[in-house]
């Protein structure tokens, strides 16, 4: 059955599909190292500790800590080097009291040692060269125990959550699970949006439009996203405006694919069209026909077996907002991420009056300039027909909900593209 | 010659670096679909006018806007609607005066009309169905000249600068250039960058180490940072700590990349052989080693053929951050691009003091998180040789140059990773 509302607020409108949408995309092992962007699909949890020797975090001396206690620079205390720690070696080494050992940044501690002096706390006295591994130094300054060590497991212990399910994975990530040698990763497998568009004025853009056609665009600008969200772009070609046709091409792309985007045309007409497609398509169908936003209003949310289908407006800037509002959160969705990644929102101080109306929310192409008191927002006004205005500007710049408009000299919220 | 300065605030080493590195990448011609991330090569002008025809906004009817002059509810101008403009379709109606034609938003409007009256602004006298291509009309309300119709060449207009060179592309740059049928663009190849392991203790993160050992993880963590900034990375392995062998695979690297990388071991010693052998490449070589930054001091800029040499430090946290303070910027720099993005830096309140130094840049691995208040910034303490302190942060908290420290509840710029 379809529940239909007529316009509701924008996050009152990605609850309502997220009630809806239960659909996951499968898992897929990677290679860590190729897992850059993906979301993890499980917990992971460490396979040993980090580090897994003491390591010293300094160049200098290993000793025993308490050779040194009481010592100063008037009162130095006189110590044995019996050897040197090299670089990926054990430290097969062992210091009697009184004793240290030459060691490098990284290198491992011998087992008799608790602590490393820095060689600027030192001096020979029997004239050996910087850091020889031999004679008699003089320590001027006490080290404690454990000073300037890294201990087993201080980085990770044996066990430990390392990365939750859900997350997406940077390239710190990497380095840490390359650090604990887990070379492979369960992740999400990236969703696969099809991307139908619909219109008889829409050509492609390879083609050169005849009097009243236009070149489609935003089968293009939602591919993009699409990627930039972790998603695989079906491009699926302009569907004649035939209501069997499409709906036979509605289905497969459907059946093949984790979400469907109706790139639809301009006409009001096309949207209906596209409306009773989505419907036919299976419960519950649309979900919502109309958002309150500007711009962007008439949007179609819907789902069918689970999977998100959306309804974009026909004109560019509206079908990118959209897209960015309710397309990029339900891929987030479909691959189980936990939290919408903070890269891509900015404050800054709006540099004109902006009107707009309460119980909508705006979103205003901008440009993004720095001067001395910040970042300066101005705002690019232009029809939403116009693809420009969004080529033109930084960001898109927030009028919430319940405002009735911004004064110049307010700091507002710019979503960058 | 070299040179050979002793340590610098991170802005002037950059400065440095850039008045070296004169090398760019050549150029190559992409699909524009296939062009995002990429950066424009040359200027993109406008081959023609968008839109190229008058079109609607509105759903309505085009009229003479002189034939609704005066109209108001108490007396409605009455039009005769002659025909319907198609959408997809020439417009090949003329209306003689007081006539109207049927058009949909985005349709074509006809020569001899010059304003749209929208749908609710009207109604049928005879009878007829909504938007009838037929009957008599009444207007409510009058049209000025234009009123409701785009203009050609309202969005771009022939010969207009659409991108300049120097541009990143993202989605709605490729929805602009297609608009135009622009299918194809100029854009700078994606900079080759090699990173070399060094370092007697480094092993391959598929192997097993052995006690004083450890598994490289900084040329992936560096791979994965050189993709985000649009570079291709080579990994070239590690090399064994023998000058010879150092020197010839840096050679080569140099030859075939357009910027090279070391990944250092965390030893001093080996530090000191990655500037020789920068040195011995060509000039000016060795430029700068050491950055007033923590982490990261020991962090060592080179230029040789113009292409940028970085020596990063071997602690994991230090060799991000530094690669993210002068790797990235130099990938742009090889691109042509003229300013970096701006995604990815925020402003966030600070829930602890955080002591540094005064003529020294710190960059603090924090964790974000939503209040009521807005964005909180919370350190993330550990040693920088601890690669999850990055894992558990969402970004880098910066202590400008400048300051002794920062107290609790200031407001503190974050970068993103």
């Amino acid at each position: 059955m379809t529940e239909f509302f007529n316009v509701l607020p924008p996050d009152d409108a990605r609850q309502l599909l997220f009630e809806h949408l239960t659909w996951r995309t499968s898992s897929q092992i990677l290679a860590s190292e190729d897992a850059q962007d993906r979301v993890t699909f499980e917990d992971v949890r460490a396979p040993e500790a980090l580090p897994t020797f003491r390591r010293s975090t300094m160049d200098g001396y290993a000793v025993r800590a308490a050779d040194t206690f009481g010592a100063g620079e008037s009162l130095p205390a006189m110590l044995s080097v019996v050897g040197e720690v090299n670089m990926g070696q054990a430290a097969d080494i062992t210091l009697a009291p009184y004793q240290a050992a030459v060691v490098h940044t990284g290198g491992m501690i011998p087992d008799t040692a608790d602590a490393v002096v820095q060689i600027e706390h030192t001096q020979s006295v029997t004239g050996d060269e910087h850091m020889a591994p031999r004679g008699e130094i003089e320590v001027m300054k006490a080290v404690a125990v454990g000073q300037n060590v890294l201990q087993i497991g201080e980085d990770v212990t044996y066990g430990d959550q390392v990365l939750p399910s859900g997350h997406l994975i940077r390239p710190q990530d990497i380095g840490g699970l390359l650090a604990l040698g887990i070379v492979n990763v369960l992740v999400a497998q990236s969703p696969r949006v099809a991307i139908l568009g619909t219109g008889d004025e829409v050509i492609p853009p390879q083609s050169n439009p005849a009097p009243g056609e236009i070149r489609d665009i935003n089968s293009y600008t939602i591919a993009g996203q699409t990627r930039r969200g972790g998603g695989i772009p079906q491009l699926l070609g302009i569907i004649p405006d035939d209501q069997g046709a499409l709906q036979a091409a509605a289905q497969r792309a459907l059946d093949d694919n984790d979400m469907v985007v109706f790139s639809a045309g301009s006409s009001v007409s096309s949207r209906d069209m596209t409306a009773t497609i989505i419907d036919a398509l299976g419960d519950p169908g649309v979900l919502l026909h109309g958002v309150a936003t500007r711009p962007g209003k008439p949007t179609i949310l819907g789902v069918v077996n689970g999977k998100p289908i959306l309804g974009l407006p026909g004109n560019p800037v509206s079908a990118m907002v959209q897209y960015a509002m309710f397309g990029i959160p339900a891929l987030h969705r479909l691959q189980g991420l936990q939290s919408a990644p903070r890269r891509g929102i900015v404050w800054a101080k709006l540099s004109t009056n902006i009107s707009s109306e309460t119980g909508r929310e705006d979103y205003v192409p901008s440009r993004l300039q720095d001067s001395p008191e910040g970042l300066i927002a101005s705002p690019v006004f232009g029809k939403s027909n116009l693809i420009y205005t969004l080529v033109n500007a930084d960001g898109l710049l927030k009028v919430p909900l319940n405002k009735g408009g911004l004064t110049a000299g307010e700091w507002v919220e710019v979503q960058l593209f």
